[in-house]
């Protein structure tokens, strides 16, 4: 039954029933994290045999230990050429963060340009983005720290709403770039269909120095490796629009070996990686290759990292599952919720009622179970509806797991039947 | 004899034997390099062991491998601190590379500006800054990729000439900044003396936001670990003196570890610390904890890496010797050049009579022999006077040191000896 065909007296009398679970979780003092995509321990226990490489040679003859080799050795490029799925010669191999190298790619913007007339964005007036939302909170954050001015694009299942992105972008040339996880997005899990990749590759835009900034963070994290998502080819598809230089792609293995200690990569267009050498000649005289070379001979090949992420989805699968499960039993036939069911990469996106999310953050957090801050998925930490949670499920355990998702179920019970009482 | 004693009949016979040396100097095939301060295989081979170490909790039972810790592992914090002779909570720990940590330092100046007013160095027009010289290429490099005007000030034996610094600040508010390498400095070898120290420290500047950038490269790095050059504590003078947020102060260990594989920190005023913390938040989640724990576990405390760098010292001092010696013995007497003798560091420092600094250079790579570009070591890479060599000494072995000396000293005579017969 849903809970809006509920009178008033069956609310009430759920209420206390409500009421009294949640009094009994609290008493038990839980202690669970679902706040941020941290892959458990059993994650990391898979890549432990890495720290066992102590090679220090590159193939070429390289001492990895020295200085030297600014965008990775080429063993390095070619394999996260391969995980990437881009060509080797588009590739630059940075350290251990792709957040990192976002942020700087955002500031050489903004310092020194882009091709093809490397006009500073700081000297261009009040630079604009897009944001897809709900999205991730650090790629905003990284264009909130350059004071940039952030305009929500809603999300489908397909991808941003591409009729409101080319829109925008086409009439007005402030806007200078857009965020995209493209394959399993984050925190919905959605992945871009074939048509949203190729207009995003192919649309007009105002400005001639637009960049897509293409965050493929997830791009083998399935769930089901027999069922792994597709998506297009962005780097070809942006060539063939006559816009090579429009990309601006990411990875890192940081959710596949390490997190902190992984490698992360940059790829885009010739000119663009050129562009991009030669500005951070200046940065840096070169990234760990010691580190590179422990993750070449840990994984040989893509292969063999198609193989580790398998592990990966054996421990992830059941977490996700038991959290799918758990909403559909709980919440399934209530009507007061909606989430989606992602079939790879880190999160699930929730939706209460709107009004709620705060509300049902906070109640979690008081019996024991944080979750990332309501309103955390949007630019500047502000859903105006205030509906949005995101589930981070990867790192409690499963029997952590299942608490927190029936405790996290109560409480968007309790906060919706509380709503509906007070507007009787 | 001195070569400007000599009449034209000396000379021209002198320099007809000198470029039949040469010839069977080129006859050899010679291919070394004395163009970087990079350690050496055996230097980089004392390190080796800090590879078996798979220590993955810090002490406080963080999970290394995971994600978090935005400014360095409490262990790695206190060993960085010592190291860098500054308090434990004036450190945050970062990557691989004190350079880019230094760019990054310029960069949050550049785009976010620095206490007491945060106001962007961008917006206040042209940039200034103070380069000792002859100084370091890539120090030079970071400022001008900004676009800053670089000043020159010259370079004494007890670091730089400082009425000429202290009356430059005091009535230029446009002077925002100094390079410092304030022991054995990059290329002479030349330790600040005390009053130096103190006068950076004190000297009254026009800009409010006025910093010195103190690049403590070589702070262990001494060839006789018993006669350890000292300097000043520069963060404490800052502070006795009322100017607690005026230095930012850089170290790594890449000489000391791995070059590409070390541990890179910074230290500042609380202040500026908090701000920094502030501002990389958006940068990156954090940096490499399995590499602050292979570090921590490998040198236990600063004991045990001084004992290692009493290693490096035993490899370093005797090619420092075999180059000083064969320049005392070929040039002693001749009076047709100057040069360092440093007790610590990468580099001597060496000049030839002005207008013969890039010839010696083109000799030396004709017969096989990569020296330091000439100009390196000023801004843009050029030296007014064309007579600053850097020679770097640590890479080559023993024997290849001999000949890359040997054949540095010829090319020195025949280049001076015609200049002569020119002249006359």
């Amino acid at each position: 039954m849903q809970l809006k065909e509920m009178d008033t007296a069956q609310l009430q009398a759920l209420k206390i029933d409500l009421q009294k679970q949640y009094a009994d979780y609290q008493k038990m003092g839980l202690k669970l994290n679902m706040s941020r995509g941290k892959p458990c321990q059993e994650q990391l226990d898979l890549a432990m045999p890495m720290l066992d490489i102590k090679e220090t040679r590159a193939a070429d003859g390289t001492d990895a230990r020295n200085y030297g080799v600014l965008d990775g050795l080429p063993e390095a490029k070619a394999f996260m050429a391969a995980f990437m799925s881009v060509p080797e010669e588009n590739v630059i191999v940075f350290g251990n963060s792709s957040l990192n190298i976002m942020y700087d790619t955002v500031m050489r913007a903004y310092v020194f340009g882009v091709l093809p007339n490397n006009t500073p964005w700081k000297d261009q007036g009040k630079i604009k983005f897009l944001c897809p939302v709900p999205g991730y909170d650090r790629h905003f954050g990284v264009t909130e720290a350059f004071g940039f001015e952030l305009i929500e694009v809603p999300m489908t299942e397909n991808g941003p709403d591409m009729a409101t992105v080319e829109s925008l972008v086409a009439s007005d040339a402030q806007i200078k770039g857009i965020w995209c996880v493209p394959k399993y997005s984050n925190p919905q899990g959605y992945v871009y269909s074939d048509e949203t990749v190729r207009r995003l590759a192919a649309m007009p835009t105002a400005a001639d120095d637009f960049r897509v900034f293409w965050d493929n963070a997830y791009c083998v994290h399935h769930l089901d490796m027999d069922k792994p998502a597709q998506i297009l080819d962005f780097l070809a598809e942006c060539a063939a629009a006559g816009n090579p230089e429009r990309p601006f792609i990411f990875g890192s293995t940081s959710k596949i070996t390490f997190p902190g200690a992984g490698l992360a990569a940059f790829a885009a267009g010739e000119q663009t990686v050129n562009y991009v050498k030669k500005l951070m000649a200046s940065q840096t005289i070169g990234y760990d290759k010691l580190n590179q070379l422990r993750h070449i001979k840990f994984f040989g090949n893509i292969d063999g990292l198609l193989a580790h992420m398998a592990k990966h989805a054996a421990i992830l699968q059941p977490k996700f599952a038991m959290v799918a499960d758990t909403l559909q039993r709980e919440l399934g036939d209530l009507g007061c919720a909606e989430w989606t069911n992602p079939q790879g990469g880190y999160f699930m996106s929730f939706n209460t009622w709107p009004g709620l999310a705060k509300k049902v953050v906070a109640m979690c957090k008081e019996a024991g179970v944080e979750l990332t801050g309501a309103g955390a998925t949007y630019p500047h930490g502000i859903d105006k509806e205030d509906k949005n949670i995101r589930i981070a499920p990867s790192m409690p355990s499963l029997e952590d797991l299942r608490q927190a998702a029936e405790l996290f179920c109560l409480c968007v019970k309790l906060a919706s039947v509380e709503k509906l009482l007070t507007e009787k």
